[in-house]
């Protein structure tokens, strides 16, 4: 009988091992896809991308054990060569090689030069072959950073005692309500896609106090614009036992924080990469909402058109004014008025027309909607009624309530929204992996 | 202006800091949830049940400054009292209340007694009133070990060099076909929801070489049984630059050891409150599909009447085999035949209607299916080709691999499944958050 029992040690090394472990004159072997090849004659230079970086090879007529006529670019090979430690290459390294295997060649050239320090494409372009697109270097760093932004999330987290959980996207009942729902039926019956875990979340705070999940969710939403996506990844945490939505705001600082940290320590490469100005969070400012209004329409001499509600050009402009004062990268904008939040929203008891509320802006982007939360099974009934909705459909989620909830809020994060702004793009499907628009169902 | 600089501090105290920083006689405060009251007359206890376990907090008539006839079973409390270290008490320490404070109360009894040690109540019962049953606190351990689970799948792959991807759940076509799809219409046009990521992993190999997902599936099948959702969590990853589909097993064999030290290391409680007995990872026997059957069927006296398929009878006439001549709880199934596996599959060289796929069994169940997967692009036109399959709706997928592909393998592993064997549950419902079968889409 045959047994495993942990992973094969390979022979192949990767760029740490080279960069760390490998002496210079050692023979090593790699593996990797073919990026670009430079012929210059009876010389030529032979990219490899492994998923840690780029690796320069030198093919030399005579010294090479292998025809380079044959090998395409894109092609994926394993290579053996003498490991020359050099200023000049790209890393500081480079291998002269001896023999080079293919593993698998490509059918046709690339229809786009990946290899590219800039991809000169269009978003369209981009998006159409993403899975080429993404293999330029530059592009796929993005990604790199959306799962630090992840990771940090999790780990600040993990260490504040939430747990992670996994709850269901098909339902019976969507938990914000509206028109933006998408529907299928489910054995006969009509189900909907969730458009955010809120219920779940909440009903969870009666079991382990602290959860989060990080899943996808789905908005129906015929918004064509740079920042709506219709299916998206969804950072959300709910925590009981606050003392106020304070300290909603107050966890997402130390996750923000967490975040830029992770970044700092563990993706140095591709922030430099992207040449990323990681933001400011040792202080967020906290302004509420009326407040915001007005200090941005006086010193950018904007009038207040609709008093209920953020566009988003005053969302640039609160961020703005926030930069120039403060030298904030983040501002909370808290007491969103009632009206234009969901019905489980805890309205302020000092004046019911606002919220205990707010939204989390981001160079000029709101990233997180958040705030606390209705506990009261008494109170969350009256708002249900005085909305004239219907409590069909949320049996389970009002049941927690009338058995005892303890004080809570959280909030969601729109992970590639955060990322967005975070490299600087101008439209959300720059870091979203396959986005899913009005018109995008494909790749 | 007022500013946010991270978490804020508070007064009250968790389990782990009575545990370790508090000092006997000290006077403390916590929050938690009333578990139970066991009213003595003038003495009563009360148990708080906080999330990371229980406390003994002890009501004495006149000295405790509080009403207790207002206190109810599941309200949501802050309070205060003296620490006393005492062998008697569970969890070694116990709470001499001075003063409580109700946050919030509940307005009827408890439909089912969550205090009980185990729950005797129906499964049924049980998920219908999920958001309550899961405060028992044995039922909530089975999601912290279902996080531990998915920390170790996690943290195991990022050491491996895999990157975390979220890919999506809408799309044009499913990746593995059939019948099972659950549709829907995505403005004005047909979609269908995701049946597995396949199709996107594979993509992200020629990206980032080794990438890792954990997501929902779905899954329109109408079976009713013990172990099948509808919806489920699924943990996959897929691999570049394999040298067979051994490097697929060994590196789940590297997983599989990982979660088993997470869980040792960082959920003792629950392993010991719910008495799991963790299964051997040192070493994974791998066997043939038919030398497997053959195996287990002269053994047990069962004769074989489907060649091409395993039974779930013989899935767990498999495990016994190997548990018993082997003392094995998992098993590699390798060589699967071909007809039986998606079109993406490769074909075994040495006889193609096997295949460089597998399943790994866990104590009586499939846990895991995975292999390797053709990487070249004219095999897989062929084997479309061969199975009457149309490439409508693979253009991207196909790309891919015209513009070249590693070598690859990658898994699904069903999280709930994984978690339900590892518990020694007997339905996949009871490791499922919130399940989602053919009659249940609620809670």
């Amino acid at each position: 009988m045959e047994f495993l029992s942990g992973v094969l040690q390979k022979e192949t090394l990767e760029l740490s091992q080279l960069r760390e472990e490998a002496m210079e004159g050692q023979i090593v072997k790699v593996n990797g896809a073919v990026h670009v090849i430079r012929n210059m004659g009876n010389l030529a230079f032979i990219v490899l991308r492994k998923r840690d970086g780029l690796l320069q090879c030198v093919y030399e007529e005579g010294v090479t054990d292998f025809d380079l006529d044959v090998l395409k670019e894109a092609a994926a090979v394993e290579a053996e060569g003498v490991l020359v430690r050099s200023r000049k290459a790209p890393g500081g390294m480079e291998l002269r090689l001896r023999t080079v295997r293919i593993l698998s060649q490509p059918v046709e050239p690339m229809p786009i030069p990946i290899a590219k320090w800039k991809l000169n494409t269009s978003l369209e372009t981009k998006l159409n072959l993403r899975p080429l697109s993404l293999r330029n270097i530059r592009e796929r760093a993005k990604f790199k950073i959306q799962e630090g932004v992840v990771r940090g999330f999790r780990e600040f987290l993990q260490d504040q005692g939430f747990t992670e959980i996994h709850t269901p996207k098909l339902g019976s009942k969507g938990a914000e309500g509206g028109a933006n729902i998408f529907k299928l039926e489910y054995f006969h019956r009509p189900a909907v896609l969730a458009q955010s875990p809120q219920f779940y979340k909440q009903m969870m705070v009666g079991v382990f106090d602290r959860v989060f999940e990080v899943g996808p969710v789905f908005r129906a939403e015929k918004h064509n614009t740079k920042r709506h996506l219709n299916e998206y990844t969804s950072l959300d945490f709910e925590m009981g036992y606050i003392d106020g939505f304070e300290d909603v705001m107050a966890m997402e600082t130390g996750v923000l924080q967490r975040i830029v940290k992770v970044l700092e320590e563990r993706y140095a490469a591709e922030l430099s990469m992207l040449q990323v100005e990681l933001p400011r969070t040792d202080r967020i400012p906290m302004v509420r909402f009326d407040e915001a209004k007005r200090l941005a329409g006086e010193k950018y001499h904007r009038p207040i058109r609709n008093p209920y509600d953020l566009e988003p050009e005053e969302e640039v402009l609160i961020s703005r004014y926030f930069k120039e004062e403060y030298d904030a990268d983040f501002v909370f904008v808290t007491h969103y008025p009632s009206k234009k939040r969901p019905f489980y929203a805890m309205d302020d008891p000092e004046n019911p027309i606002f919220t205990l509320s707010f939204d989390c802006l981001f160079r000029g982007m709101e990233i997180t909607t958040g705030g606390q939360r209705i506990h009261d099974y008494q109170m969350l009934l009256q708002k249900i009624g005085k909305r004239g909705m219907t409590t069909e459909g949320m049996e389970s989620y009002l049941s927690a309530f009338r058995h005892g909830m303890p004080p809570h809020g959280g909030l969601g994060i729109g992970l590639e929204r955060l990322t967005m702004k975070l490299l600087g793009e101008d439209n959300v499907r720059e870091t979203a992996l396959y986005p899913r628009d009005l018109s995008r169902l494909e790749p």
